[in-house]
């Protein structure tokens, strides 16, 4: 990369470390950025500098900016805070709202690391769950749903977690398997057309 | 978007407009950012943000940082200025100074459009480089190299600039055909891209 200003060299370096996001394609984005001139240049970085100002609730680890500790989902008096979905990340979150299916809150811990073990922090998650519920609803929620992604390593976790929360739930539940909406049977999977035949209603 | 807050929307808004990002990547990158923290935020956004004082060399449109208004090739004595490879953009310059087979300079023209119609901007580079060669070189350069992209478009492309710059140099090549028709010089190794530089026709 002899020919490239430092500055763009940067640029181009911290791109490549997102995720999905290659030095090919990083150095791309940068030339590009640098070709469409001050405005939008300036636009970006004003907008990401503003991202540092988010907030993370201190409840269901959602981002937001409310002046609260906590998010308008935590915070929102009609909806039922004995349920909670145990999701793996944010855009699970604004998928799930997006049904309009699901009034209760939600935990975000995090995506699961694809060698299966747990990071500290996300532990940590997971304990601060459990002491919310004992704290909020005398140690018993009313439902725990365990919405994680339906792989191998999500329904291997997720198995862990119904275990290690039985005693702080009245139920406990995972997110129906079945064919998806839309889908045909001919490209269903085995495992998929299995479950549906098994949980058939 | 509800629960999104406002800096974060922006943020998607404006990555999803990036070349080859769609909105589901751009969601995920800015949750991404925003959950890495205020350091990580802040050395993006700065990043970003230096790239506006990069300038665009006036001989060859290449960006370039130094105190000139030329770039480093172009002020560089050690190289043959009357040859002139005719290139797309940024990353082919690199992807050719990276083979380190050619001494000549560079004129990017721009990404030529799929509708195969020049923009306005991409005829004044052409306008330009033919006054450069009739100030610098009397009106002749020793040779000049279209290397476009092999494509439909590219090649028709070249066919017209060959015809349009016969009377202004001497010898007019393309790249050797070791490139495979359809694909990209971005793409290309280092062996492909060196012999086809050599055995440029």
């Amino acid at each position: 990369m002899t020919h490239v200003p430092p500055p763009l060299k940067r640029v181009i370096d911290v791109l490549s470390e997102l995720p999905s996001i290659g030095p090919r394609q990083a150095t791309r984005l940068a030339f590009y950025l640098v070709n469409q001139g001050k405005n939008t240049i300036d636009a970006l970085a004003s907008g990401i500098g503003a991202l540092a100002n988010i907030k993370t609730c201190s409840e269901c680890f959602f981002i937001h900016q409310t002046p609260n500790p906590i998010c308008g989902i935590c915070s929102d008096p009609a909806r039922n805070h004995a349920i909670i979905a145990i999701i793996e990340k944010e855009t699970d979150l604004l998928s799930l709202e997006h049904t309009k299916k699901f009034n209760g809150r939600y935990c975000i811990i995090g995506e699961i690391p694809k060698n299966g073990v747990l990071e500290d922090a996300q532990k940590l998650r997971v304990e601060h769950l459990k002491s919310h519920i004992g704290k909020m609803h005398n140690g018993k929620a009313e439902e725990l749903i365990f919405a994680l992604n339906p792989t191998a390593t999500g329904n291997f976790h997720a198995s862990l977690l119904m275990r290690e929360f039985a005693p702080f739930a009245n139920r406990l539940s995972r997110l129906g398997r079945g064919l998806p909406t839309g889908g045909e049977i001919e490209f269903a999977d085995d495992e998929t057309l299995g479950s549906s035949l098994e949980r058939r209603t």
